[in-house]
């Protein structure tokens, strides 16, 4: 698969099933080979033979059914945007060169990041709340691996991680979450304070460090050592739920106590996105985020959550560049993103 | 003329003429009748006194055809908001009672307010840059009101006020200015700050000490004593002129290098205009603003300025409270102005 058709494929977490409140679940393993360097101390030789063993192993996994082999120095600055776009790279392994790729299966429910942080880092993506089904089947590609290739382990730790902080299980799970309806009542913040009191992380939907655009967060577990993958797996489900029933509330009292602001709130989205000629992408996230909570209440026709998903997708830089071909400035994007906006929800129609 | 049909009457500003950069020129002649108390110091009795004498005497006169007279103490609180939203009465009247009243001509360009600071406060207002022919109809009228009514002069510093600020011509002239092709550019804190350095004064749309919206201010003189009213009218228009050029010159500019960022800002206040359900008074004149100025560089159809002047005014708090017959809470006020333009606006198209 060439990355064109990539970006022309669905990423794995948009199907019909992405509904709701609860966007995606992903997990994520990460591995090493023993007895090799980490690499970031491996020269680049060593790294180009771990990518090629990795490379052979995934090719025979029957998940890895049409699998595709990215490295790091033949792709394009807008190409690695595009994949970070599509959360299929890390900014990390942007950065790195020869030696180090992407593996990923033909739906993109699947991915290995090899030689970024760790020598493998191996992830499963699926719409909605699916984090025991992604265990079970990200457990059993780990498990083929193994068959082929030692990792790193310690009976007294677990899986040796290049960063201590993913010692242990190297497991990391994490639930993308739309939680607009707690914004607008007010609630939000508390919310996320909570979370991150009993230890889970929480980020904004451009990663690291930005500021949260849309009340999208990723929310994941910290700890790795010292608990076993189900328990992660099970506690993050069960607070997941919590959040779900907290977020349904808030969205249940804010139609029926604040009914003319929801309206308002969508409405004004919904001009914007049919109307502006210069939209950024954080602005951009932030209508289309009020959009599909528009659509969860029923205020919004001839619109799916699958297609602002997509939209979102493909207004992202990476992907506009990707498809003029070349690089552009801020404001070119921003005026070919509010045409794509325009376009893509030419049809859509608010209730009232 | 009942204040009903008042309302249901376009204010003098508000005609075929109202277009462009200057929406209205307005002067105003402070006067005290000779031998008087200032409103101030004035007993009820004497203020009533004086009431009744101008009263007789603006009814005499032939530019007062129809005249009506409308006292303080038998207004409601939202009429009297009414009325200071059409510029024919000012807050400080509006707090009086028995024996101040506002005296108004059936098309509303010639209006006086008795006993406010001063004994008589006469004004006339036209659309667009039109201060010496308003010059010379006020200084007409006020000539007719001296043949009946001596008043209070000073050979050496001319007429007297109430407020020594006024002392001398009493006048001030004064011109509602859309000056959003500067703001747009940049360029406006400029401008304006310039025109207060060489001594005119300037405030925004909603009167001394509010923020300024939608880019519409008033600019007015300062001096009274010392200058002739000829004076005063011509530095005035020739500034006002000059300002004029300026934002010609910036709308240009704006619609050649800014293109894009101009179409945007029209866009997006069309698209709030026509899609909201809650708006601010404040919003609202910048939304409408926005939209003038795309009327008047050719962005918007179906649609004229005198049009955005009528849906600015009936969009006040004083005139939706009105319409409805009661006082209303702001957000039953923002939901029905949202309601109001949306139903005033329905026709109005995008060009592009």
């Amino acid at each position: 698969m060439y990355i064109d058709q990539l970006i022309d494929t669905p990423v794995a977490w948009m199907s019909r099933r992405n509904t709701g409140i609860v966007i995606s679940s992903r997990i994520r393993l990460a591995r090493n080979v023993k007895g090799a360097a980490f690499p970031g101390w491996a020269g680049e030789n060593e790294s180009i033979k771990i990518c090629t063993d990795f490379e052979k192993v995934f090719e025979q996994l029957p998940l890895f059914d049409d699998v595709s082999s990215f490295e790091m120095d033949k792709l394009s600055a807008i190409d690695k945007q595009v994949l970070l776009e599509r959360n299929l790279i890390s900014s990390e392994l942007a950065q790195k060169g020869k030696g180090s790729a992407l593996v990923v299966a033909e739906d993109q429910h699947v991915a290995a990041m090899i030689n970024e942080e760790d020598h493998l880092r191996l992830q499963a993506v699926r719409p909605g709340l699916n984090l025991k089904s992604i265990w079970k089947s990200i457990d059993s590609v780990d498990s083929e691996i193994e068959k082929d290739i030692d990792f790193a382990f310690s009976a007294e730790l677990g899986y040796l991680t290049a960063c201590p902080s993913n010692v242990g299980t190297g497991l990391r799970a994490s639930v993308m979450m739309h939680l607009l309806g707690m914004k607008l009542m007010g609630e939000l913040d508390a919310a996320l304070n909570g979370l991150t009191s009993i230890g889970l992380a929480v980020r904004g939907i451009l990663g690291e460090g930005t500021k949260s655009f849309g009340s999208i967060f990723q929310v994941s577990n910290q700890s790795t050592l010292g608990v076993s993958e189900e328990e992660v797996v099970k506690t993050l489900d069960k607070l997941v739920r919590e959040l779900v029933g907290h977020e349904q509330n808030a969205r249940a009292r804010l139609v029926e106590q604040k009914g003319n602001y929801l309206l308002d709130h969508v409405a004004r989205a919904f001009a914007v996105l049919t109307h502006a000629h210069l939209l950024s992408s954080g602005e951009s996230i932030d209508m289309l985020s009020a959009l599909r909570l528009g659509v969860d209440v029923g205020l919004v026709k001839n619109l799916t959550v699958l297609k602002i998903s997509e939209v979102m997708l493909v207004t992202q830089p990476g992907h506009l560049q990707k498809q003029v071909g070349r690089t552009m400035t801020e404001e070119e994007r921003d005026y070919l993103r509010a045409s794509v906006v325009r376009d893509k929800l030419q049809k859509v129609k608010l209730v009232k």
